[in-house]
């Protein structure tokens, strides 16, 4: 999708601190953001904060209507809502949405300490929304991005590795992580890296804890 | 182990490019070397060869007899290797000696890809070495480093993320790593985080390929 082009983003399960982060950002950089929730209401509320800080409007519906209206449906919810939220939202999708995923399946998700990952059957939680969407082409991403910093206002010292195995999935998230000042996107490879992204989270959260920090993230070196 | 005390390091397996680069570093920086390998005089070969390069003498040895000898131990060798020689090596630790492990389980050991990692029981190379050596601390490091920066002059923009379950094991890796120029040593938590720092090897080799690279590293952020 070139620029000019109006394009639609729906952060789905998207009240949470990493989905609102994103949709603030990506509201101030001149996207259309819809925010999706279970509850209509809920996600009114959390659009209303965001527009009003971004100085855009950001809309609000419920997830099945924000992923029927997307061209980019970001996923952005707790590892226990990964599965059920994907499959009631398999028929909304438009013909040619793409699915950019930010779950990390945190061992938090069953009571365990969020520095573990759960084992995911398919590899990774964005593998599992590949395989519960065999039409939707999706790329991994975000899920290193501290989500304190994302709702703030300065720029985030973080790098942004993408997988996927679909060319267009990949571009729009590299172009949609650029647009938000600071990071830097990286082509990380084939969708199956992202076993190797998502725990990074986990390790992140180690390092936030030892350190007393929120504000984790990394840099890659030596490109 | 203070300042003033004299200590020595054995780097077994040694031969490799991870093993001599940080044989190098470590000699330069005037710790005691003993670089180690099956055979005595391959191993002779690299430190000589390490010993002229860092203006200092680097010893050699064959690995048991390295090991004999080391107050720290440091294992760089390919996964294939890792528990032979951790099960040849295990009456030859010294009473307190510790064990540093830099091993990565990359499944190129059974000829599938560097940039994808093997399922390791124990949860980790790092975890395994614990589990064949009970009585030995182990502290898993360096696994993420450029073995082409080592191996040259320069700083090396790299954090080193050290994961322990001892206290001495953690110090002593963090020390060494910040005797290496660029190197900034982090508390990695419990030795179990080294699934996930084993596996950042594999994502580095990734973007090493993406991007013509050889020395891709990483920064942690926002500590």
């Amino acid at each position: 999708m070139g620029t000019g082009v109006s394009r639609t983003l729906a952060v789905v399960g998207g009240t949470g601190p990493e989905g609102t982060g994103l949709a603030l950002r990506w509201a101030r950089a001149g996207e259309s953001v819809i925010i999706g929730s279970r509850d209509a209401a809920r996600a009114r509320e959390a659009a209303d904060k965001i527009s009003s800080r971004a100085g855009a409007q950001v809309r609000a519906d419920e997830n099945t209507a924000a992923c029927a209206a997307a061209d980019v449906v970001v996923l952005t919810v707790p590892f226990l809502g990964h599965a059920p939220l994907l499959k009631s939202l398999k028929p909304h999708f438009k013909q040619d949405a793409i699915l950019i995923d930010a779950t990390v399946p945190l061992a938090a998700a069953v009571g365990d300490r969020p520095t573990r990952t759960l084992g995911v059957w398919a590899g990774s939680a964005a593998e599992q929304a590949a395989e519960l969407l065999p039409k939707v082409p999706v790329a991994a991403a975000f899920q290193n991005v501290s989500s304190e910093l994302l709702n703030g206002d300065g720029p985030i010292e973080c790098d942004v590795i993408i997988c996927s195995d679909d060319t267009r999935a990949m571009n729009t998230a590299r172009e949609l992580a650029d647009k938000i000042p600071g990071l830097r996107s990286l082509d990380g490879g084939k969708l199956e890296n992202a076993r190797i992204v998502e725990q990074i989270t986990a390790l992140l959260i180690t390092l936030n804890i030892r350190q007393k920090s929120h504000h984790a993230g990394l840099r890659i070196t030596g490109l």
